[in-house]
């Protein structure tokens, strides 16, 4: 499968309101997904569903992160559990000229499947240099090596993407059109997720100096562009 | 029950990993709530979990957000159903001297409660106001008003909060004591989110300026801090 096909479409992933905003296509999917970092998984647990916030990483259509509350019941779980991963980009507010017309703009993604642990110890070492990599490239290499003990320490859940959906808002107000003519201010105002100076450590050892490959993150450049950069990186280094 | 008193804590919203990073205090959880407009909300429809990113608002100790997928399920629960609201804002990449203590600064907040349609029509044209209020000041005043037909288009979700969780790293890089001699640079990559110019609606009306109430929203100003001063201004007109 390439990044140029679409995921099926299904129930659980049609998108219900406003379909117009929507795509199954894998490359509107993934574009969403590689310009975050945090994501938001939903499990259920004894028919409580939790939304957890956690870091995730895509490689192909298989989505990885850390364990969470879920790692317990996972355990007893060989075949692992439904769960929904969505990252959710805030890109403007929109103010229109009725309260109904309000909106904001937005770009997310529902990915659909069966979260399980990963036990193979190969594999759970790999993930882990991948969680590395695919947001700082390279820089494994340049790190202390990973404990026997840190990898029993950690647990990786992988889900391969069954179904997702796209769904995105990129445009100005969207008023009725006899509102247009009411003397009410509208507009969008911009909403974007930047970077910062780095803050070095202050025990760092004297004369280190900061890697070149994170000049992918400048001061004041966008997250998203920097997290894209970083998964085109690990996907052809 | 005050700002000032904290949730119960039980099985449901204990803090399992990182224990000393939570806090059930209400004010630390609506602190969290209150810098952010999206959230997500994890739902269960039939087995399948959904975590569904939407805009919410906090009254008091209840939630409110638009109804979604979940909308055509309550209409036939009408004790409602288990849900989980989460705000997570990310606040700065945490790059130590080894890939296990690599990290995040956050802040996030889970809310555990019932969700429940917004059935009354008084209820809910309170909360259409509410919504436009809570985010920009003073505005559903200035707007066309709200017909008939779309208060019946639209679906309001609220959902007491029974129990909750705030949880909050903000810190730099926490290397193991002896990495810290390693000539490997380490340090913290801040992340903040940021508003734009207003992006003024092309059909405006001649000669509308920009209300004064929207000054919350200032060119380079934090969307954290400026939904805190919308939040306080609703609670405190």
């Amino acid at each position: 499968m390439t990044a140029d096909t679409a995921y099926p479409v299904t129930p659980r992933n049609r998108v219900k309101r406003l379909h117009e905003r929507a795509s199954y296509d894998r490359a509107a999917v993934h574009a969403v997904l590689d310009a975050a970092m945090l994501c938001h998984v939903a499990y259920v647990i004894d028919g409580q569903p939790y939304a957890t916030p956690t870091l995730f990483w895509r490689r192909g259509d298989t989505l990885y992160w850390h364990g969470s509350s879920a790692s317990r019941m996972l355990r007893h779980l060989k075949a692992g559990t439904p769960a929904c991963l969505t990252v959710a980009h805030l890109d403007g507010l929109v103010l229109a000229r009725s309260g109904f017309n309000h909106s904001a703009n937005y770009r997310s993604a529902m990915c659909f499947g069966t979260a399980r642990l990963v036990e193979d110890p190969e594999e759970k070492i790999e993930a882990m240099r991948d969680v590395v990599d695919r947001f700082y490239p390279g820089r494994s290499a340049l790190l202390r090596p990973l404990t026997t003990q840190e990898a029993k320490a950690t647990t990786i859940i992988e889900m391969p993407i069954e179904e997702a959906a796209a769904k995105v808002r990129a445009k100005g107000v969207g008023d009725d059109e006899d509102d247009f003519a009411l003397p009410i201010w509208a507009g969008v105002i911009p909403v974007t997720t930047v970077l910062g100076a780095a803050e070095t450590c202050p025990r760092l050892v004297d004369g280190v100096g900061k890697p070149q490959t994170l000049s992918i993150f400048p001061e004041g450049g966008r997250l998203d562009a920097a997290l894209r950069e970083g998964q085109r990186l690990y996907e052809e280094p």
